[in-house]
């Protein structure tokens, strides 16, 4: 057979990689956890019909169905081949596909909601961290398989949940030594205070969507997209004074107060910015409005966040969210109404590899390596007491060749080796980084501090 | 819409579950990392001729194929309605499904290394927990997609290896308090030995395929299996004789010794088995030789191991392993050996959950709620100190009635729960196990030692 290979957009995590990002998850999940949220897996496969429709038609189209099996038995043949055609044709049928791979956590998230509706206690606090397919045209820094990592309280309007999830954000963030990272808020209230004021509620999605490409396509296009969208040159304008208003917190919502005049929407939106802005305030997040934030997904309707890497890397968002009405309404279920956030994990990771961020120790693997030099009891004893004390150790498995002993050490970056002294009574150990030796008896050996490990 | 429902064989893990199966997956992942074990992951897709070929007629079957997307494009349609009907007729087409599910680890790791040859450091000692799919009719027990728990160490052919792997198991046990587990271990020599003496090697997968059954079917149906393979009489009381040797392990080597004569598998054999019994000898590990071990996999060729619950618990095997002589062949890298165990996490945690040993902090979820009685800034901050020294808590988001927020600490399992005292000043401390109270001022309750928590 031909040398084999992976699956367009899909990678091998190696164990240095695996370590790293674990690193990453775990800080994000202590976090959720101090915050009072509870973990949630859900399986890869739903049933094709919880998620198709969701994503809208271009999402659809991403998400990766999965082949009934059976197909070649004759009685499921004949309704197989009308299914076929018919997914020719572009329609769902579940005579060919009844399952698919999970394309975001949140469709499932409200899935299990809606089914376990009666049960949950409420206000519900789930975290989910797991992978995600998308049939996306592969590309630097898009993957078809992706972790998502997703915090959500369901079945609470208070807004304490968003100053939660804003400190959640800052706590990961600081844990992680993130420095220089930047949080920003908005609030969908405003921008339909906004499209009151320039066409009506029913350009609220229009003028959403052209504010949400500002960063990539800069204000003049964004103007012209509105124009197109028969938003009159004086609405356009308006909307214009609206995304250059800046200042501090304090003086942006004057600005925007003045600007939008005595719109309900708008005094609601300013409210519950200042509510978030004043009870972060004394705990040294920094957290900026930014009315320029937008968020491309319909369903929220409240404060919506922006998480982004620091301006040093040209990473941009690394993380975001919002209040939502209606979680569960697509499932039977109406009138739960909640607020989530997320983390963009690979991008972290890409932020903290470039900044250097990780923590040293993450690339040491084993602490100890023990030589195999013939008779192995002795070290074996050794390392089987060290297991004891949570130092991790190998005996190296054959009599090879100190030399190539030495260069598995080094490649998998072990910081110790043991070798047997000359005197064949006690041990020489190495600290392979500073070239140190010493010699030790056994007891010695048993109960030496080492440094720079993991376990 | 209607209710929702989740694919059949497939489950959500609510909190709970995920707590407990976490504690034993990490319990599993720290032994790993003591023994120098690394962790790998690999994408839940693999293409489709990894995965077909490598299972049997019958695990083929119940691979999970993922339908290309894009069918619906004119310039796909014709090429995937050929490759259709040759689906219809059993056959695997590119043009139709170029992706599957992960059916196991192996494949996937053999996979991997095959493509990372050159850059991997030999001996390479991987472990991968990742779920896998298979399209199996869900019974009790059974389901489609499932987590499995692997430890491989490849390119060493050192029975060091062997004894590491056996002492993981009963490391991963003792952590995990599983008291009267077993451990059972033979070789594949001694099988291939037995075969040598009852009609000749090509009997190998046919003795081997009986034996196995042994436990479901008994020893009367196994050499009913055997007749109708033309193994002769002589030769089926031979297995007879081999399957009912008894006693120590060091009588049992000696009564296979006697049985099998100056056979140079046997005698190989024996000398493997011998090895691992000497050097696990003086580590409290109980490992017991079973020659009507078979292990029904065709590729393993040395030292097979099998872990079995407790005889109390129902449940059969939780674990099993064995060396091979070729991982890579398959894909074109010949001669990479490697010995590997898994663990079998869904039935540890039945056995767990029935003998009542998870750990009873687990049901913890958070440490402390904080009622919301209005003004919740001065708790907030409370919560926020509490949170720097790693103790979970929440402060209940909305203002509802004493009752509501009760009741959510009782279902949530909060086993501390602060209220405001009526003074307005000092705060009531409440351990709702105990039902014991405090009365506690700020700097006290920031400073208080909590017990019976998780984080």
């Amino acid at each position: 057979m031909a040398k084999p290979t992976l699956p367009q957009g899909t990678r091998d995590f190696s164990p240095d990689t695996v370590r790293k990002r674990n690193y990453i998850l775990s800080t994000i999940r202590t976090v959720f956890e101090l915050y009072g949220f509870q973990p949630l897996e859900t399986p890869a496969m739903e049933n094709l019909e919880t998620l198709m429709g969701k994503y809208g038609e271009e999402g659809d189209k991403l998400i990766f169905r999965v082949l009934n099996n059976g197909l070649s038995d004759p009685k499921n043949s004949e309704k197989a081949r009308v299914a076929f055609e018919n997914t020719l044709q572009g329609k769902n049928d579940r005579n060919l596909t009844e399952r698919a791979l999970r394309y975001d956590l949140t469709i499932p998230f409200a899935r299990y909601v809606a089914m376990n509706h009666g049960q949950i206690v409420y206000p519900f606090k789930r975290y989910q961290v797991q992978p995600v397919w998308r049939a996306d045209r592969p590309q630097k820094g898009r993957y078809r398989e992706f972790f998502q990592c997703d915090a959500d309280v369901v079945g609470s309007t208070s807004l304490l949940n968003e100053v939660d999830l804003a400190m959640i954000y800052h706590d990961v963030f600081t844990k992680l030594k993130l420095d220089g990272y930047e949080l920003k808020i908005n609030s969908r209230k405003i921008l339909a205070a906004l499209a009151e004021l320039c066409g009506g509620s029913q350009k609220m999605t229009d003028i959403t969507i052209a504010i949400d490409k500002l960063d990539k396509i800069g204000i003049e296009k964004v103007k012209q997209e509105l124009l197109q969208k028969n938003i009159s040159d004086h609405q356009v304008s308006t909307i214009e004074k609206y995304l250059s208003i800046t200042g501090t917190n304090e003086q942006k919502l004057a600005r925007l107060s003045a600007l939008l005049g005595n719109s309900k929407d708008a005094e609601k939106g300013i409210r519950e910015l200042q509510f978030i802005i004043d009870k972060t305030y004394k705990t040294g997040i920094s957290l900026s409005i930014d009315f320029t934030l937008a968020r491309g997904l319909n369903y929220y309707t409240g404060i919506i966040f922006e998480a982004k890497a620091p301006a040093s890397v040209q990473i941009g968002s690394i993380g975001g969210g919002g209040r939502y009405d209606d979680l569960t309404g697509l499932f039977g279920v109406p009138n739960v109404p909640g607020v989530g956030i997320s983390f963009g994990v690979d991008r972290i990771y890409d932020v903290l590899e470039e900044l250097e961020l990780f923590p040293g120790e993450l690339e040491v693997s084993t602490t100890v390596l023990f030589f195999n030099e013939g008779n192995t009891d002795a070290v074996s004893h050794l390392a089987h007491i060290l297991r004891h004390r949570n130092i991790s150790c190998e005996v190296y498995p054959d009599a090879d060749k100190e030399e190539k002993q030495f260069k598995y050490a080094k490649r998998k970056n072990i910081p110790y080796i043991v070798t047997l002294n000359t005197d064949g009574v006690n041990y020489k150990l190495k600290n392979i980084a500073t070239g140190e030796s010493q010699i030790l008896h056994t007891e010695a050996l048993a109960k030496f501090q080492f440094g720079q490990t993991r376990s």
